[in-house]
């Protein structure tokens, strides 16, 4: 099928509200936090799936709205999909700068306190503690990372890593992994276990400096996973 | 602030659309993919609140929906947030079960093809596969290098590190950091994928041989992330 052949068919099973728009959620492609939900007419979905950017339609100025076209924060995007009752679209993209217009990371930046059962974790707005899994603690990380990167705070260290540049990063990637060496060496455990963390952390940050998503890392593994099972 | 007057002061706070409604999107906190979509009113956002469950508003039934009443499959509340100008919700959630009525586990399953630049990057793990536990391979992965840490079979490339013990695994460990090092500086994020995913998997294989839990470098990396918070 052509490209606006596909288009055509995607227009008619998605659910246009009254107004003849649909709600789309975009997300992170790179760390899945969830950035800023707009709105779609048919016009900027069009414009959206021909230029492989965001394209919304402004409810407040009632035109169309090339997201970034003037603070250069484009989203490109990586992925889209509708729902089961076709009523919102979910864009995976990648964010150039910050997406809320406030000049945060995500838009969702106002927490909701004092409920019930989830009181114990609400004390970061990235982060999401769960007993129940092991590497939320990865998840949560990954998010402050991301946060850093888009928003840049001064005096965060992850802040510093990111304006030194990559050859920074790869310094103390390169230093980490040889206090690991050392750690190991030395039969200390404690000091294994800070060198090792450290290695984890600044590897992350190198992911993100190379917007590479951790979940491609988890696919690698896997595969290897599964080759190694029939050897 | 008791927990009632939190709730009053967001309710003042979210824009309610003409119908009293505000889109709601409920995210998996563990895996960070992004569920469903669905509404609330101020009675569902408040009983949502007081149980730490979700319960929304059905459009199409027009009644109070305590998400998973039925199937099981509720959502336990893990953190909830309102975006940068009031009119949407996020929810991160914990889904027993799947989230949508058709038995998937997430809503958004219909992807549309040919958006412009978007191909290149749609066999990755952010863009097709959800899982819904993103760091499960890390489980499996550390299962299986304990036991060929035990068992030692023949001809298992695990069992040859361990056999030849701590000093070849650091030799890895210094190689594979050298070799991240080396696919950054080439911006060949094929080659990164690969050498950090044999960094991570030798970095465990030295756990393992040193006894150290990975489960202590998690510890160790949360009391980071919470001093790093407080500066």
């Amino acid at each position: 099928m052509s490209s606006s052949k596909i288009l055509e068919t995607v227009i008619t099973d998605i659910k246009w509200n009254e107004a003849g728009l649909v709600p789309v959620i975009v997300q992170d492609a790179i760390s899945k936090e969830v950035l800023m939900m707009a709105y779609m007419n048919q016009d900027s979905l069009a414009k959206s799936v021909e230029t492989g950017e965001t394209w919304f339609w402004s409810r407040s100025r009632n035109e169309l709205w090339h997201k970034g076209a003037t603070s250069g924060h484009i989203q490109r995007i990586v992925s889209m999909h509708y729902d089961c009752d076709g009523d919102t679209l979910l864009v995976r993209a990648e964010q150039t700068g910050v997406a809320c217009h406030t000049g945060s990371y995500s838009c969702f930046s106002n927490q909701i306190e004092g409920i019930t059962g989830a009181a114990a974790n609400d004390n970061s707005a990235a982060s999401t503690t769960l007993s129940s899994d092991r590497f939320a603690m990865l998840n949560q990380l990954e998010a402050v990372i991301a946060q850093r990167y888009a928003e840049r705070p001064e005096g965060a260290y992850t802040t510093y890593l990111f304006e030194k540049g990559v050859d920074k990063i790869l310094k103390k990637v390169g230093e980490e992994s040889a206090e690991v060496i050392i750690a190991a060496k030395n039969q200390d455990n404690d000091e294994l276990r800070c060198e090792a963390s450290d290695l984890i952390f600044h590897l992350m940050v190198l992911l993100r400096e190379r917007g590479l998503p951790l979940d491609d890392l988890m696919t690698e593994l896997g595969r290897r996973h599964n080759k190694s099972k029939q050897s």
